[in-house]
């Protein structure tokens, strides 16, 4: 059962996480950093933002959690994200590497490979991404050599590690009519790595909360603009008896493929 | 007739915008971004946003169209520009070029003469912009060589080229207490841009359709903090029912001048 | 009487403030750029915001007023910073210092304390930054020796200098959940630098005006992302009789200490 999702193991994570108030140092594109710090802050976590190189190893290392973005992939950010990664994997913190838009940039695609040698706890990335970084190979299987498991965002998503995963249904489709919804939905997953010991859980808690909060939102909202504010406020007020109601998991694999 | 602006073929034009969702390709100044992006995204395009001078030249060649604004002009946006704009060109892709604040830096105004002899298709500029650029000569005679056509902006808008112009009369002051409105604005014209084959038409529909959805913002915002949310809101909802109702053509000028 | 702090002078200063609309040159931190923008707008203001070390010289030193952040420092702002600084001071422009996060950074702690050299009007820092900057001593003695006042900010705000200090007591805790809510502050007190001459009047005047802000803003608010549309608002509708009936001055000291 420990290894299970469930709304009041979701609940008590967020509990946790809100006495807590981890921070989480984010290398992010520069479209998605303020959104991002906003995210983070209504969750009850903190953020922390620099991509200097010379600043960032201190920064990481300190942090609860770390997230490597690769969008608005600039010079200073190729400099600091491999200093950040290993200054947070000597310190053992949870790492999200999120390879925004590698099937538009081989830059990019190369970058990302290298650094999933450095086995960052978790990688987010849709069907697009996973395709690119790994032609013509199942997603699952291809990430079992690197360690990290995978959150793979679609219209519905799917959490998990080869042997092992959770598909989950929440979720809106104005949220993708708001830039960096999906930057700062891997923010609020390590913000979950940060307090849940099981990163798979960790990660679908993240998702899971994150899409609860969009759900609310929308609701709300006249439209992309309304929906903004109204994600804020639910990721502020969200507590266990909207999760109870609103958490769909449509299906929790334990045991190995095949 | 075809070369005329009307509600109903800004209408059409909208709808035809978000069947297509035509990826902008917008290497614009840091405080303009994340709004730029909610605003392109709230109309039914897509944006993409990476300044990295190794990068930008695929994003902006595959791009439906692409926006280069001057604000915080820094060594890497300055590399990437002329390598966007040419890769853009090359691709025969409509190109904005927005040169914020050229009457307050010598370097930008330089800067961005030499990007106009690149020949973009439309120039965004206010007066002050332009009689940086072209001190003591007429506007539109001024652009004819570089076969740009204008969109000068103004509390009357005056978009064309020389011997055609249409002054444009929709918008509200609350607007310009929000920032980076003009260069979000700039992104709109580039989308239409993308989806009308005529650039004045499609600049002129540009114009109308952000500064129509800005005038339904501030009957509903108290102030320019409520206006963000109510002109995504308004994009998002605009309908040809609300162009027909609120579009202000003050001129509409086919025939030479002089 | 002059050198006391009453609403009917901050309402008179606002007042002056928006007649004047002065431009405050920001070079702040990534994350708080467009807030930091949008905040100097609502209020009346005109940020300019550029950080290229090429251009900022003149874009200081014409200014009515210059905000350096140290959130975010990388290589291009510090180059540029110092160039505004001095090109500020030579123009004799007031200058606001706020050095983010120098407790968590040795290289910022140095740089900051290499800035305050360089005589900035005003140093907002909280009591963590304080520490960083000058271990063991007590701020305002610490800070005689630059000739700049001090803001320090936390629960409650003390603002002057040796032998001159306002406690103020408005504010939110909401605030806290917003990110940049503290360096868009910063930008206020530059904002009324601009048109106060008693620079501990004219930092007090900012506090309590953000302040005052902020306490409208969360009674509205359901959490922190309505937060964000209403404190905007909230600056641009603020008037006299708003602020005369919130203003909260726990203790005006003006006799010297000891």
């Amino acid at each position: 059962m420990t290894s299970s999702l469930t709304s009041d193991r979701i609940a008590e994570a967020l509990g946790a996480l809100r006495r807590a108030t981890p921070r989480i140092h984010c290398i992010t594109n520069a479209v998605a950093q303020s959104f991002t710090a906003n995210v983070l802050l209504a969750l009850g976590a903190v953020p922390s933002m620099t991509i200097a190189p010379e600043e960032v190893a201190g920064f990481a290392s300190s942090a609860d959690a770390l997230l490597i973005n690769l969008g608005t992939l600039d010079e200073t950010r190729r400099l600091a994200i491999p200093i950040a990664l290993r200054a947070a994997q000597e310190a053992k913190r949870p790492i999200v590497l999120d390879p925004v838009f590698v099937n538009r940039s081989e830059i990019r695609c190369t970058f990302a490979r290298d650094l999933l040698q450095e086995r960052p706890t978790l990688l987010r990335a849709n069907r697009d991404e996973m395709a690119a970084l790994f032609p013509s190979r199942e997603p699952f299987d291809a990430l079992a050599e690197s360690g990290a498991i995978l959150a793979m965002t679609g219209a519905e998503d799917v959490v998990g590690e080869r042997g092992r995963t959770l598909r989950l249904g929440n979720g809106h489709p104005l949220l993708a009519r708001v830039t960096a919804t999906g930057c700062a939905g891997g923010a609020v997953m390590a913000a979950f790595l940060a307090v849940e010991t099981d990163p798979v859980i960790a990660a679908a808690m993240g998702v899971s909360v994150f899409n609860i909060a969009g759900e609310i939102a929308a609701e709300q909202a006249a439209g992309p603009g309304s929906l903004v504010p109204a994600l804020l406020d639910a990721l502020y007020l969200l507590d266990g008896q909207e999760i109870s109601k609103r958490l769909n998991i449509i299906e929790q694999r334990e045991g190995r493929h095949a």
